[in-house]
């Protein structure tokens, strides 16, 4: 998403050309691309898919619209699988229209998952929680915490739901560092996303993020964190930003990762 | 501010023929005025000042902006006690040019207010610490939280610092209603403003909020927990809109009343 300027060919060259050896994906596409063709695309270039973005939106109250978020979901669970993924994260949705229950719609996240994570385990993706900054609280996501977040996984095995942690929606959060720690310790750290805050935030404030060492946030101290409480897994950057968005797709990859060197890695 | 567009004239007028009895004011309309006069304004008409916004911006970290911080405060306790106001509701500030860490900047708003709380009390005037959303945490105030703002205030007397609930900032929050509490029993519930949440949000995010009704806060649930908690001061309604303020203040402070009777009032 950081380059979605790239196409997917585009993409796995400009990876392999400035080192980097694991991409996240998103679903659209990746649907377009076809899933086998873009399965064969990343693997054949020696890269391998970090997670599929992004399965959730399980908040609406109608039973056919239920049904039919757990549908997707299941779909974006095969995708993930079809990839070659073994994380498929979750935005989980907001509140439905005319709602203004943020605990019930949490409730219905955690139904819906008691349904989503067998189907997934048996194809052997494990979901990753995302929860998102409380400025997307009332039409994008209702997990505003890592607490949060972590209360829905606990039910389930750590295997198969953890938590995706992405400093762009988690570091004003000074219960964020502890829930670290308890993700960790429970097995639950699935997913590290960067990002740096910017302001002023743009209308709607979607696309609005910062490039890694443009903003507040201390990238290195969170990657620090993750890494001593024993995360191993690929670390993503993901830049919604119309601003990164209108420059080359190559440059940008390449300014990322060398961004993601000064201003990130331990 | 909600009716920003109205002379403080106007302003007292309309609060009376509306049925308004006690209006918060804000700085910089209050010295134009001159504080003398809108006390005396303010008064005459048999209203009463519930809060004056704002003093804090107190995370500088420059001796000399620290120090220039601290004389506008002692300005602004000043102007609360001259226009009969106890409270001073604090916007503590967000994080200095170049800064990454809340925390320390958290512990410069502690600082600050081991010197401003004794002048404030001097004065009769009791200083409440206002979180505000996560949004403005790097640019606004550090304090996103209720259980920042009062961790901040408990090493002071709970008549000389306590906090401002303000819905539009906190409602997101699955610990604000405990933190509602903790506040009640410590005596340190000192404010209490209403705005509605609503999408999509402005660039800047700061002149986006929702007439009452209009968005997504159950604002009864809340004005409930908070008389519940046994809130008895003044109920302020605090509409920072670029599109409201376009509209007639007269008009709209009429259409702001019948919304608290109607989506606010217990």
């Amino acid at each position: 998403m950081t380059v979605k300027g790239l196409s997917l060919p585009e993409l796995v060259d400009a990876c392999v050309e400035f080192g980097v050896s694991s991409v996240g994906l998103w679903r659209d596409p990746v649907r377009a691309f076809g899933v086998g063709a873009a399965a064969r695309l990343v693997h054949d270039a020696g890269l391998t898919v970090s997670t599929l973005c992004r399965g959730g939106f399980l908040t609406a109250t109608g039973p056919a619209e239920r049904a039919a978020a757990l549908d997707d979901n299941r779909a974006a669970v095969r995708e993930a699988a079809g990839l070659g993924t073994d994380t498929l994260v979750l935005v989980c949705g907001g509140l439905p229209p005319g709602g203004h229950d943020l605990g019930a719609a949490r409730g219905r996240i955690a139904d819906a998952l008691g349904s989503l994570v067998p189907y997934a385990a048996d194809h052997g993706v494990r979901l990753a929680i995302e929860p998102l900054h409380p400025m997307f609280a009332s039409d994008r996501c209702v997990v505003s915490t890592l607490e949060q977040a972590l209360d829905l996984a606990e039910p389930f095995p750590a295997d198969q739901v953890g938590v995706c942690v992405d400093t762009y929606h988690v570091w004003w959060d000074d219960h964020a560092p502890a829930q670290v720690a308890r993700a960790a310790e429970a097995g639950r750290l699935h997913a590290f996303q960067l990002a740096d805050w910017v302001t002023p935030l743009p209308e709607g404030v979607l696309n609005g993020r910062g490039q890694l060492g443009d903003g507040v946030i201390d990238l290195r101290e969170w990657h620090t964190r993750l890494d001593e409480a024993g995360y191993t897994g690929p670390v993503e950057v993901e830049l919604f930003s119309d601003v990164l968005w209108a420059r080359d797709g190559r440059e940008l990859l390449a300014e990322t990762v060398d961004r993601y060197r000064t201003h990130a890695a331990p």
